[in-house]
């Protein structure tokens, strides 16, 4: 039972162990749930709803279904989570039940149910049925890295944020002044000049409410001017710190990986911190074409995990964990002159050719390894032109 | 006397001492502020206006009250500044009523006892109440700090501001030109087509005003192009001087702090300067649950200031000044397995666990002295997975 | 037969050996291209198509049998690129057939074939002749540089249009569910409501829908202000990416032809890093004026291909390969002195002023070395003002 | 003569020696020209143009007169240019004469003189008016700026552009395609559908035109989604490259000034480089007051030329080139106790107080020198907190 609760764990569990079984599950939910998006988007467009109804219908069921048996199967098996979070048969389910994505996952299928008892205001229904997308959250990890960029930047984002609503409390307020008598409709209220100010602050700028007196206009347009300037800031911070924050995950997940590359392990740390931040990470799955004969030489690949097949003419190799290949095609120009094909499941470390190149040139001795491993393998093949 | 005006002082001036009476009024004026501009802004809405009349007055009463009673304790017990700018009875106190934040002050209740005495236009009146956002001011720092990047960048920005006015200008002046006899009403002088120009070059675009003529368009369209790009530069001078300023500030004061941490007292000041980047300050109440057991393993914290019990099953163990928690989780990389409790008014030096991973990766120093007190607190435990 | 075939891949292959009627080559093909998107463009308006018909049809089967001719030599001569990508007479070509600069040019004539035996919509057509400005693509590299990009910055990219397309599904349906009694034919239905939040979230705010309930409008505008920073993201992460990417593809040049200036030779592989960072390729063809005497001493020439004539009052002088130029005016703060002419085609290394001052100040070896070459030049010339 | 003349020079050249004449002049001078283009732009509001008729013609009359008198002066000193680029009585003179801000000058009141003896059309004239706003260039040098992003950054905003044209072309194309029937005055050919295609890239989004099929809405919303990315592109491009270029401005003007520095001498030049980057440039003219007693203990003052009287209650102390002053608040932490004046015109060199601290923590040489000096400072005046 606690074998087939543990595979059970890692087939619904994202970032779990990665299986075709589970890599299979992921696809199929990630796909109901934007099916599921597509759907509700659909159904609100009134010569679709009639059309479709019976199968719109059916699909909610059994969308509903997968959801709570999906659910279901998460709170069974959350006690096998390796970090041993909520490794407790009763209180660790129960913690697990009020974490924000298995909040999301009841938030998901529970208002069908209710709504099957209770008579709610559809189209409240429908708007719920939309976070659904949320769902999605447990497979991008996109959102995550968005609340940690909240995070770090909160400091300038609530100066930033201070700054805007002073200056659109302030502006309406003067602009509610000079045009409440010239368009007591439209500026009637600190409130509507705020619509106003909102719409011209972030220059969306949709007309329908515009200053007319003169002098309107030139603190409209003057004070606009430096609010534009303001309403810039939060938008610059988030997005400096969310590339940021991308790129430092990455890099985190690298840096542990790229001490393990042998050709590596006579450098400091400092040296290994800037090669992690040239190389990224990539998958093949068994049997995928990792390099295409005839292709550009692009790209140098360090084998982290997993077996690959140099298909080379006098028949194939293997190559596993800890070895690289596709330098030759960069130390001597030219395109890719055999396939590699991955044999399992491989993790490589990729190496563009020019950091690769530039690589070599500041560290002689790398670039001398290399060159006697360029020297063997072309020796060993006879042809340089017919290696990697 | 001058022991209650020194106690006076320490509460009413944000950033002084900070005792839970201090910080209680901090927050009550911040409250009293943000509620006085909710309320500005609501009775311009007149079906309020009617229905809370006699709120909104007594409601407008308690708070010049309270600002009346704020300003006069702020100018009697400024001369308890600890840096001695305001010391003399007289001419301290006259100093400290014409520096800004006190002349805010003085506005934000003014207006109300001279409308008293004399009719004023109840709008303008209205508007000027609206300035009370400004006392919020001393609670954010963000404007001091907007300053900052204005007196900084001041040299970009005005060359930013020389170029944008230039292309304004005459791109209006072209417009005027083309446009004027096709739309007299809209492009009939300079000043109208600039009206047109500000709307466009911000991308505000209401679209009240637009050129017709097929050169009109042309012109507008291209000229156009070339100042979108140019009216960029203002505000992205400012994002970029912003968020430095923001983290500067942060910065220094970090820096002051880390050189203070006795395991980084045998780093140079550049490695200091690097560490200080990547730690951040945090403060706990009382009483205050700074770890909770169970949770992600993801970050250290240095105590500066006041101490903190750990409850470990063995009984609650108190760490205090100097002393670091939270580094057990992250070597062995296991969720929270206690509770850390602030038992005073505590400060914090917070390191994310993977800057810290990054750290000792760089400094096999630190890593040796780090796992020996690892070592030793495991065994003083006994069971590892029990510590912090 | 081969020589001709080679000859003819220099002509009409970009980025190949450049001689003079390459580059007439490549400047007729794109004044072709660009007056081929000004006709289509101005087709349509029907006033100049009634016009100009007889002209517009010359031109547009003149242009077609140039786009024809080019795609059959092409295909012929593609068997003679230096890389061998394409060596086999049949396979090779149709390899080059499919590959996408070959597929835009074959669309950029194949359609008016089918149009003379087919009966197709004209105005589809011209949509499709449109596609040659694609054609450009060949010649200016941008598109691959955003390839690029796009490739690079894919995680933080994914991440934003994530977050992005859930915004705008919630925020519709939220809108969706607020407004569609008070506007049933504008926000009807989430697809209607989802143009509303494009044009919003986008800050185009065309202004044909907008909220009208008290409710929607507070909605729109708070949400809108969340959205706004979530659709600058993308903006943000792309514009860094692509100016990183230009200018990494200008250095990995520019570093390979660093190392074969004399000058710096005996400088490190992280020293020739940073003046690499420096400098910028600058060609000259022959007879071009590289220095006009009288102008600013802006900056300073080294020779990587070519001969340069020096101008001097005793009679010219020529510079060659590795040879520097320039630096005299800088040394002395003088303007140029003499007009330097390209013998022959040329590249250079240009480095500005204020780098060159910076670069002696960092290296007193280099700036040892400048001076002495400086002092023979000034010495053999007689004159230090009537030097370079 | 050629005294005077050289006396003129200095005057009317910006960026000549500087006096108090030349200031004045130079001041007289941007007055003159911005209040030229406020009288150009209110002239055009008819109501204001007949009341004011009278003066404006005679202000007219006057600034043309100094406009050519300025011109004249120029011409006829231009000779006396230090850097002798128009040494000759006559080749020089009309060297000058053709520079860019001499046909701006020239610009400035020619048309004047045509207007009396042709009939020219009045409002054309005034468009070309406003052309003497480019007279600013010279005072405030960010045109040259500007043109030197444009010139540095001018491979990646071609690259942008190509990419925005290809997009609007191909976008405007397929609009017209799909919204011609349905809107055939909006979208009636190519160039129309680019008039939207301006106004949506851009997002000015004026509103005037809007596709209102379906089809073209989806093709509007996602395709302008790609397209926003790409017309932030060059904005971005421009805004970083101009920021950086404004400070490198700096930055060269300074690192020449902190070699000079006694100091900094014993520093490397790399150790200035980055000194240099935290300094910034002040002036001070004489009588000026650089430091107030009692204001915040801010920054470090190195005079760079000039001397500054120091008013300590034993007397004043005059400090001179090389010397620093106001770092004794900054070492402990004071605000300003003395008033210190320029006696000549000065420059110093700025540091904020918190990069003086920051340097004092990573140059422990700088800070042991610097305490030296202050305790001398503090001995010599007998109460520290009376010092500097």
């Amino acid at each position: 039972m606690p074998m087939i609760r543990n595979r059970v764990f890692e087939i619904v569990e994202a970032g779990a162990k990665e299986t075709l079984l589970s890599r299979g599950f992921d696809i199929f939910m990630m796909g109901l749930i934007l099916t599921n998006v597509v759907v509700v988007v659909t159904e609100t467009v009134e010569s679709h709803a009639a059309r479709y109804e019976a199968f719109f219908y059916a699909f909610e069921v059994f969308s509903v279904a997968v959801f709570t048996v999906e659910y279901g199967l998460r709170i069974w098996s959350c006690v096998e989570d390796p970090r041993r979070r909520y490794i407790h048969p009763v209180t660790g389910r129960l913690k697990y039940a009020v974490s924000p994505l298995a909040v999301i996952d009841l938030l998901a299928f529970l208002p069908f149910y209710f709504s099957v008892f209770i008579d709610v205001d559809l189209r409240f229904l429908r708007v719920f049925r939309l976070l659904r997308i949320l769902k999605l959250t447990r497979y991008s990890g996109a959102i995550e890295t968005l609340g940690n960029v909240f995070r770090k930047e909160s400091k300038p984002l609530f100066a930033a944020i201070t700054i805007m609503m002073s200056i659109l409390v302030l502006l309406s307020g003067v602009m509610f002044f000079l045009e409440k008598d010239a368009q007591p409709e439209a500026f009637g209220s600190i409130p509507h000049a705020m619509w106003w100010g909102m719409a011209t602050l972030t220059t969306v700028g949709y007309g329908d409410v515009v200053p007319i007196t003169t002098l309107g206009k030139m603190v409209g347009a003057f004070v606009t001017l430096l609010g534009l300037g303001m309403f810039a800031l939060p938008a610059a911070i988030l997005a400096s710190g969310f590339a940021q924050e991308v790129k430092r995950r990455d890099f985190t997940v690298t840096w542990n990986l790229v001490a393990r590359v042998p050709l590596f392990s006579r450098l400091t740390a400092i040296e290994i911190s800037e090669i992690a931040e040239l190389l990224r990470l990539q998958t093949a799955m068994p049997g995928e074409t990792v390099i295409r004969k005839g292709d550009k030489e692009d790209s140098l690949f360090f084998i982290l995990v997993g077996q690959v097949e140099v298909g080379l003419d006098s028949g194939p190799v293997v190559l596993e964990r800890g070895e690289y290949f596709g330098e030759l095609g960069i130390l001597y120009k030219k395109p890719r002159m055999v396939t590699v094909t991955a044999k399992s499941s491989c993790q490589f470390l990729v190496l563009d050719a020019e950091d690769f190149n530039l690589l070599l040139a500041q560290h002689p001795d790398l670039h001398e390894e290399v060159m006697r491993v360029a020297a063997q393998r072309i020796e060993g093949e006879g042809i340089a032109g017919e290696n990697v």
